[in-house]
């Protein structure tokens, strides 16, 4: 597996767009993404009960079409507590799509992204596809510019490809993410859209993703908060002729290990890019009894807001990190626990069974200061692990959120 | 039933103080509460699986000891994940006091709150307890002292008292907490200490206790991080003379609401004074199916850092309480959910059935900009309800948490 430039339109065939329609002030603001062939579509969503209208529209396709060739994405305006209305503009805009590009309405998949409870202002959206439809390019830049017209308060775009070889095909993976606030996907993340042009069949592709999200978007979070509108869409198109994978084989295995590069990768930096976010913070519980103790101890580290605080401080107020391993809701032996901390500056021994060492805060403050930390909780019960992301909680996360719709 | 002044001594025999022993720099740092008589002792702590030392030798005596007659309590240092020295201490605290008291060790509760992992300094605090004996006062101002000395990120103390009548006797029942930040009770809070006069059994005791914090301390939340230290108490020493309570009967019932009024004056005064807080958030779930639900739904909300950072603002952002609600657990229709912001400015419905009212949201800014604002969220399901406080998530709070221990 090599890391290859680009993101969305890495893969042969598909090809993207994004432009600054008018929805937000001077800024790119929608973006399509298109394959010249239909695509099996996979597809993971918010496990939030108040679900946008796209991902209802989304889910309707996926679950029920088997194929999907297009997405029309916009930012500025969630399209969710919408009601009736706001899932008829879903409509109208895969229509208006599908008339341009020559397809049926249920092949356009939707996605948006921004403030909750405001309709969508359709006579733009509208003008917007008019205008992205003959722009759609499968370039890397243009690739590119989708992943900017996603973002809301994310500071950078985020996308990556990789390439395989499966059945002696060259096979890429490409995908692009946003997602900075209201971020703590459950079933997957804000808004992931992962290309391939391999061909594998559209029950290995869903498999393939509902594993990976577990272990990749699943396990970040910036603010706790699950959105309304988490989409993570995976489109094959078919195109490195492989031979198609539909069953669990070593070119199932090769492309999934690939697909959970990309999605780590996004994952990762959906978490260094958190709101407000001056560091990445990794959790890494190793030798616990079982994967899902481990996923609970890291997660509820990572959620912390006082651990989060610490982070910012670059204070290593360890008892925190105890302390949100302890109402997580697993079971552990506190005495038993040794806690590291790691970055680019060094390793050290923070406590051991339950009790601190002798450390030297000023090393612990030179660890902390780095722009990726990394905390390992060995607590002594097994050989299962996992990895969580988070962000420190910084005044910037508070300025950006007191007044986020002004 | 009658509020009347004071807190932790109004009750008949109750004596406490507060002092600056140094354990901290300049400020209150100890206190003691007394009773003239042996009391009832109640108690609930932590769910925490991390538990510190004052809250196992605790359980120790409220579990298994007919009596309790004294605390000794401290700020500045938590006593948590200090291991079996830690536990020493506190046994080494209890015989201190019970030896200047004539008491036995198992006699007298210990309670510590501060940073998380560091050692009591035991010379200053053997020192402050042979301070205080002599300064013991039954004396309002003396419970005030006390309520003080407990304060860490606090800016103001919390105490209250009233008055009721049982079996043609005056019964008091009063109390002081501290509680600021890591403040997500499950269990109890942070720090409470109850003292009354009432006769009342053990069983009974503990039986109104456990009900009670269930609507109280446990519907509170600054920052969802649920302490290690947790624990109320409550002491019944009976000078009152009223009919001893050994069962359900009316006087139990009083009893109960007097109690349910103190334990719900402190709450909403720890989440008012929650670190960095400007303002009481309240949230109302009513007619629910369950109160689980309205609980869940409730607690959410108050624990979302989106809405929480929205208050901060006084940005009408409901979409996120409508998220947060959706992402609790909890199961109802959005759609049909009405959404009211209610202040001394005024009260204003801002969603019917899931999808914004046409409200002017310079009347919200104005009903959000009070120091008190109460959101009910109505999910016309059944008739159950719940009531949960928290506060804004402002600059301060990261300020107060970045660098704690400095």
């Amino acid at each position: 597996m090599q890391k290859i430039e680009g993101g969305a339109t890495a893969a042969q065939g598909f090809f993207a767009i994004g432009i600054a329609a008018g929805i937000k002030k001077d800024k790119k603001d929608m973006a399509m993404l298109y394959s010249k062939v239909p695509c099996a579509a996979a597809g993971t969503f918010t496990s939030n009960v108040v679900k946008a209208a796209p991902v209802k529209w989304d889910q309707d396709i996926v679950y029920h079409q088997k194929t999907a060739q297009a997405v029309v994405m916009n930012s500025g305006v969630a399209n969710a507590c919408t009601g009736t209305q706001g899932y008829g503009y879903c409509q109208e805009t895969a229509k208006t799509a599908a008339g341009l590009l020559h397809l049926q309405p249920d092949q356009i998949l939707t996605a948006s992204t921004g403030v909750i409870g405001q309709q969508l202002p359709m006579d733009i959206l509208k003008q917007g596809i008019h205008t992205m439809v003959p722009m759609l390019s499968d370039s890397l830049a243009a690739g590119s510019l989708a992943a900017e017209a996603i973002m809301t308060t994310d500071t950078v775009k985020k996308e990556v490809a990789v390439e395989i070889e499966l059945g002696g095909k060259k096979v890429v993976i490409g995908g692009m993410s946003k997602g900075s606030g209201m971020i703590h996907p459950n079933m997957c993340t804000m808004l992931a859209f992962i290309t391939t042009d391999a061909a594998i069949s559209k029950e290995m592709l869903q498999k393939a993703l509902s594993a990976d999200v577990k272990d990749t978007y699943n396990m970040i979070s910036v603010d706790g908060d699950t959105s309304t509108n988490d989409t993570c869409l995976l489109l094959a198109n078919g195109l490195a002729g492989n031979p198609e994978i539909t069953e669990e084989n070593q070119d199932y295995q090769d492309f999934k290990k690939a697909l959970n590069y990309v999605n780590t990768y996004l994952a990762k930096h959906m978490a260094a890019d958190g709101e407000g976010a001056s560091a990445l913070f990794e959790v890494k519980v190793v030798n616990a009894k079982s994967k899902e103790q481990a996923v609970i101890l890291s997660k509820a580290v990572i959620t912390s807001s006082l651990v989060k605080t610490a982070v910012c401080g670059h204070d290593a107020n360890w008892g925190r990190i105890l302390c949100a391993m302890g109402y997580s809701g697993a079971q552990f032996d506190p005495e038993k626990v040794d806690l590291y901390f790691e970055s680019a500056a060094g390793k050290l021994k923070i406590i051991e069974d339950g009790v601190a060492t002798d450390y030297s805060e000023e090393t612990a403050t030179r660890i902390l200061s780095e722009k990726e930390i990394t905390a390992i909780a060995d607590i002594k019960m097994g050989d299962a692990s996992a990895t969580a992301w988070g962000c420190d909680l910084t005044y910037d996360y508070i300025k950006i959120n007191a007044d986020y719709r002004s």
